[in-house]
């Protein structure tokens, strides 16, 4: 069963209601995960509601935040989340970083007292499509222990970049810190597969090939060794040093039921305008001409295609909005049985009849 | 034998003059030589220095550049380095933005028409000091080939960060988005070794383990596979697209004597003065925190100390202020090979008269 990009959208909204968020908050938490399907991102779509709604419901995340600027000059803003969602909280952040760099050129921000605030390509299409450069960053919960340690300090802190562009699609990276995602090591894990060298290490900080060693204590490797350690440590740094946020120890564990305790983390949002460092037509100009160099260059045997960082991700979303979004079976179990324990639908009642509302 | 770093100042600056640049340029390019020597980072130190010399003295490199500010709004700035060298020009432009920064809380800017701009060390350090987090790009020759694809067309663009800190060093991220620096490779060719899978392809972008493959037409691969490609070419967004240099075909090579052709790469400098977003004192204790946090925590078997990143090179240069500056053979010999060729020394002169000047 496929279901439209819309119907998504209407149905996560009024699922983020039916937990007691504000019509406006809903509406944009809605669309967060509305564009994480839409893109083929569904590892932070649907897949994610159940958890962003049991932190409501548990009380870990709070339903009616105020965000608060907490210290401002031109172009540097810091913001306190207030514990709500980062999938509200964040994009409305980002508006703020986006005017102030369409007035002074360059702007950052950052926000602390955080949560979640779901794939990293919602902001980086948002400054894309308002002409902007942009970098965001988020820390996480820890999974990854620094190279030669042994205890997860690090989150799998995930790094975006956006790059505008006109007559083509913008660049778009949006790339975790770690070697592999934890949900790739899980599907691993229950296929009875062994993990390649480099993504685990045991509770004692030992190589491993057992996929499913970060969930026994132990931990995820960063992505290309040392120098993964230190992008993931910078990202901490930027997202939670500078922001005033949790880091290491301190921050809250997701996806333990009934913990009050709030995640903590923070964000950090960089957004420039091309224009006031070079004239526009020559920055189109030039970054096309980029993307043109890289497509059209000599390819290794057996490549089909040569794809820039977020290609995959806009070919994805011209597809989807055309055929519509597909609710993996797991995906659809989590959220039937979210869904019927919050009430939102019967013990009988179908995917189809949750998200379309009939 | 071992000379200290102000012998090996004074003696890169004599060297710069004896080329033809102005005591004020040759100060300046000497210090960024030194910086390196004195980290420990000889890679980018004295071994570099003939490369310059031969490059100035072929006239690839303009002996008297006028750097301009080609646009500016406070806090951006866009500058053309007349085809100075990059480590006379690159300091200059920091300076600038390390103003900026200062006065407005957050600047950037570019630099384009620029050469090799030294170790990235050397300007993390200089932000650090200055009380400022940074981030500094460069683009170089082309020695990378796309994720899929068989023609270098991405420099090993490195990533520089720098974090500050009081009472610890400073955070210091420093690297290279190729798997590998062409350097070991090419120590690895020496030897007769042969290279790990995942480190350089063939001239038709199939996997290969000679090491000498980038030198036969192949290419060095980016860090962890498409991750660090997409790195590698955000770096060419930041460094050459945003300011108007070079990148895939059009930079000229390095290391080509007799070749004419400027370089025309570009630079990216942001500073972000953190006591903007939080307060000072907030500021350094949390960064101080983090770094006790990492220094003391548990550590895998047989690891003896958990490093940060840049701590090396501090160390380093604790102990290389003490002791003197080590001078390797292989650079010694291309030193007195080079400075003969142009005259600073007899064809009997010894690295030891060179560097002391008697």
């Amino acid at each position: 069963m496929l279901f439209s990009c819309e119907a998504i959208n209407q149905f996560t909204k009024r699922a983020f209601m039916h937990v007691g968020l504000s019509e406006a908050d809903a509406a944009q938490a809605a669309e967060v995960i509305t564009q994480a399907e839409r893109s083929g991102v569904n590892s932070h779509g649907l897949q994610r509601l159940p958890m962003y709604l049991m932190r409501l419901m548990d009380g870990a995340v709070n339903f009616r935040p105020e965000l608060k600027m907490q210290s401002s000059v031109p172009g540097c803003m810091a913001f306190n989340g207030d514990n709500g969602l980062g999938i509200v909280n964040a994009p409305r952040v980002l508006n703020k970083v986006m005017e102030a760099a369409k007035e002074y050129g360059i702007a950052a921000a950052t926000l602390s007292n955080s949560n979640h605030y779901g794939a990293g390509n919602y902001y980086a299409w948002k400054l894309a499509e308002a002409g902007l450069i942009g970098m965001c960053m988020t820390n996480t919960s820890p999974c990854m222990a620094p190279t030669g340690g042994a205890e997860c300090l690090l989150g799998s802190n995930p790094l975006t970049v956006a790059f505008p562009a006109r007559d083509r699609d913008p660049v778009v990276l949006d790339m975790a810190t770690s070697a592999v995602s934890l949900g790739k090591l899980q599907v691993m894990a229950g296929a009875g597969k062994s993990a390649p060298e480099g993504w685990v290490l045991d509770q004692e900080g030992r190589p491993s090939t057992d996929p499913a060693a970060p969930l026994k204590g132990g931990s995820m490797l960063p992505m290309a060794g040392y120098k993964g350690y230190g992008l993931a440590l910078i990202i901490d740094l930027f997202s939670a040093v500078l922001s005033g946020a949790c880091y290491g120890r301190d921050i809250g564990r997701l996806g333990v039921p009934g913990s009050t305790q709030p995640e903590g983390i923070g964000q950090f949002f960089l957004a420039i305008d091309p224009t006031k460092f070079v004239a526009e037509n020559n920055y189109y100009w030039r970054i096309e001409d980029y993307i043109d160099m890289i497509k059209s260059s000599p390819k290794a045997p057996g490549v089909e295609q040569i794809f820039l960082p977020g290609e995959i991700e806009f070919n994805n979303a011209r597809r989807i909005c055309r055929e519509g979004v597909e609710v993996p079976a797991a995906t659809e179990a989590r959220l039937l049985q979210c869904c019927r324990k919050y009430g939102m639908i019967g013990e009988n009642g179908t995917l189809e009849e949750l998200i379309l509302g009939t």
